[in-house]
């Protein structure tokens, strides 16, 4: 998706070498432009990627210093393509307006009392989704690893008797169909975020698709991982930035807030923020929940569980229910100031 | 400054090999703890490491896999040394209370115009302290090093005229009393942040600090910074968040807004955010600044220029004057969302 | 599998709020152990977690300052499990014995020429093991995706002719059969290093498998992705080294030849280290080999192709065979220093 | 010392705006050179950046998607301006030629009878240059911080002794004089490695200085803080790796081995590798010692204390005196098999 591709020569290239890079790249069917500069030779290649032959091997030759693309090569995701914001729509909730669409929920189902409870409650402080795990993707094999389609099947009650839609982590392209069928958005998890077969499965399903920026995802990367489900014919996705990793011990991630206004400038798809993942921990939750209502996010997605201290999975970083409620409250003057609504609960 | 320290002995360690650990923690004036887990000793150490040798020591035993101590090691900056929040004045300026403080200016002093019609601009929209650099750290020795005294002049010419206080970065501990001389608050810049000896000149002045943090410096390396300057007597400490280094090239740097949240659990001091060195990009101060007073940051410190289409270095993050006073305007309603104030401007 | 759990409450905390802590340990099964530091108490519980539910959510108490584990959680993987080194045997070929096994060809299989030129020219120069890719993880959906099928038929053929062993990446559970009929050891590559769903698929062919390290895995990470293959029944197992994403641009990826000492201590599986991906250069293929084999890696993964500047992928990266038998007699010498070798070629 | 800049103006830029940015171009001395891509305009700027005003300010240009240099902007220290490698000379040594020179001795100078039996012992087991720490940089204000003055006479006496040439840390421009007058070789440390009043203190002495990595510089940096020493008329520096701040915690550092060739493609200066701060644990010096040998490396700086379990900082990463001979010993192969040598010893 490259405009044109900008290749520099070494310093004292002759002029026999220059001529069969030139000779290549209109061999490749690109129309070659060369300019000099004081000790170097840029050559500038334009054509259409698409129809031609990559000018990648170029970077293999001996006399070329550097190969650098001048366009972006996603295309359907970007800005250029679609100018205006777009909206992804799950039933009657709308991702992307002027409405915060908060999600929220445990990270693991757990059982029938923890999930309906907790459903009930998230609905009633404003929450337009909700959230949990069914099948968990666990860094050791002896950790829990969800309750699988009995947890999906809870996930189908809770719908149908709180009206919240329902998001829920998709691991493994056996099980597309099976969460397809429970699920209105279907996550691809963090430790996913460059299985593209998983993302090509899930978006052939016509759902919503909220993809997790991967530990150590570019934004350019993770644009062409949502590149992958437009260019499967689905375009309901939402980027959803959970924390990425860097130096820094105090918290499991980095929360990027500044993803935020990048996919802004670069993409039409709405933002999701995921504060509980981003963080690790419940007392940061509230502060980073703001920040995203301030800078532009279009939705949160909040781990909240009844009784964090008895969590099966990552209670540490789960609100209770009063403290949800309360984070709500919180919002909704900030989401005023910048223009925006949360919903008021039922 | 820890509290005990957690020494966990290799499994199979022969009881002869865990008696002479014990021996020697008793030795360096501590009292051994012993517990012994399913497969291996966990043995701690308490007592004070001011008063006796480091335990570090024993990291190089060969039956010992590891040490790690249960307290943090700074104690003035932290919460459990003044549990309330604490305020940093400089002149009828104070930073860390209701007020929002802004403090603007252009990246470099170029010239007597430049500066005073930046400094009356940002006066008038609301910034109470002027910032300016007279000494400039540049990563190549051929780029512009800074005007040196003759701005340091400039800048207080511009505080007579306007009533800004001045922030400016000292760079070198030959010039901490021609700083001092001129700048109402010393900026220790991101290059020097583990500079020591600089700090401690620096501290000595009396001067408040605004210590920015390190390119991949942790919470923790950042406090104890602030420490060398509290150890020195002086508690007009401000921590500066703009940007740390990541995978992610898209920014120069990765703004950490949640390190407001973090240092306000773990430190008394006031927190400024940079937002312009933070993305490198202009189009990205307001959505930074934004989230930075919703997240509770005390400070603002932002590039500002008369024409950044011109400026000697970093035009690319430095707002104009029309642009800085609608950032203000646009501050405002988001500050009083979260409880607090931004000045009216002059 | 942690031997047990340290948990340190804050300072100040009330009698009444520890014992809580203190009941709370046993009732999940474990036997506290208090320990009073300067200020803090700290409390070490010892059980088996295996028998006993998590003390995670312990993390979501107030009082609880932090909770950390003493022991790591892989084991199957460990030394301490298997104190000897292990090999892993594919056919007559065995990695991690004192032969440094070179696995070489292709980045991506483009046809039969290319294929049978290449494995006839490394066999010849003294590699074992023939690579290639047919199926392709690529970061845009519009780059060239591999031969599939076609690609693995190729592989077979080459083996016939040659007698090399093959690898290939395992892209997709939906893929496992067939391409674990064509191949002798399954890569699981970069970007799913944590998807399980997949690694437990590979895992239950039997078959021997390659983990490439995940761009920004830590070695513990790792050795639990490794930990998921033993705990299938599966104990053929390679940790692959690759580069890892660090904040430097001059190489796509930071080359971690650390992790092969590291690796040595921890685990008794092979090590192998991929040189072309780690660097994305062919002109440090060999230094990086070098350094390999000096420290310790059992293995190497060189990309080979017989005209990097056609090839359809990742040609910067990948050797000419004069280039490959040429470091091939370079490295015999280093491997002697160090007490192996690399066998001498057909 | 870009050779050309390339700007890239956003998709659709009107023609008036594109001939404004052109305008600009010849107005700050620059050629313009304009390519037309698919849907974006490429203009190529060439000229003497020392000549005339910076690009720079083009980024803040509202049509101008990217500004970008083709040409690096360090120059005596490259290949280009110095093809051949360079050797630095400290009396009868030299560092860069066939000889691989081991530089040894404590982290810190704790005392006469430490130093002479550490210097002695290495002195017999083949180190050419003494290491000691008189003046040390910590992360925390209460940590011992080194003998200073008395410890620079130390090492003064240990040369008159041995014959050892000395190296020592440089921590601030006040200790210049008094440093330099003691050792023959400055050491600039990694918190110090962008303190540019420093390292041109230190250049200006004429003593060889070894710049060490910063914590997360990129090569590029680097370099041109080596610029900075070359700059001010000083041809004598060291490139010394010593560990990058990456995502990984099992070493406190993670010693980047590739930066050996890198450097040696860039620059025609020694490189120095040390491997005791490099992991942080003296079970992994050895590996890394032979790696950065295999790699090319010019000269070790390795950690040596008579007994590292009382060593006063930095224990763990201490080599004992029987350790550092054996490796001594170890390494001579591996020199040998990559054409170099080490030093016999007295």
């Amino acid at each position: 998706m490259f405009d044109s591709m900008i290749i520099v020569l070494k310093p004292g290239t002759p002029p026999r070498e220059e001529k069969a890079v030139i000779a290549e790249i209109r061999r490749l069917g690109y129309r070659p432009h060369v300019m000099r500069g004081v000790e170097r030779v840029v050559i500038g290649a334009i054509g259409d990627e698409r129809k031609n032959p990559s000018l990648d091997p170029l970077r293999a030759w001996a006399q070329v210093e550097s190969v650098t693309p001048v366009q972006k090569r996603h295309k359907l995701v970007s800005r250029e393509a679609h100018p205006k914001p777009s909206t992804v729509r799950v039933g009657d909730v709308e991702i992307g307006g002027s409405e915060i669409v908060v999600m929220a929920g445990p990270c693991s189902v757990e059982g029938e009392t923890q999930l309906m409870v907790t459903a009930e409650a998230v609905a009633k402080a404003g929450a337009r989704v909700l959230r949990g795990g069914a099948f968990k993707p666990r860094t050791s094999p002896y950790e829990f690893q969800g309750l699988g389609e009995k947890g999906l099947k809870l996930l189908s009650k809770a719908r149908k008797r709180t009206g919240l839609k329902i998001i829920t982590e998709l691991l493994s392209e056996d099980h597309v169909d099976l969460v397809a069928e429970h699920a209105d958005i279907l996550q691809i998890g963090a430790r996913n975020a460059q299985n593209f077969q998983l993302i090509i499965a899930a978006a052939k399903t016509g759902k919503a698709i909220l993809l997790k920026r991967g530990l150590s995802m570019t934004i350019n990367e993770w644009l062409l991982a949502g590149e992958y489900v437009l260019a499967n014919g689905n375009r309901n996705v939402l980027f959803c930035e959970r924390g990425i990793r860097t130096f820094e011990t105090y918290t499991r991630n980095t929360l990027d807030l500044g993803a935020i206004p990048i996919l802004k400038n670069e993409s039409h798809l709405p933002v999701v923020i995921d504060p509980s993942q981003g963080g690790g921990r419940a007392d940061l939750v509230s502060a980073f929940c703001k920040g995203a209502v301030a800078m532009g996010a279009d939705s949160l997605l909040i781990e909240v569980h009844p009784n964090p201290k008895e969590a099966w999975s990552d209670g540490a970083q789960q609100l209770d229910l009063g403290g949800f409620a309360q984070l709500m409250q919180d919002l909704r003057p900030l989401a005023s100031a910048v223009g925006r609504s949360i919903a008021s609960g039922t």
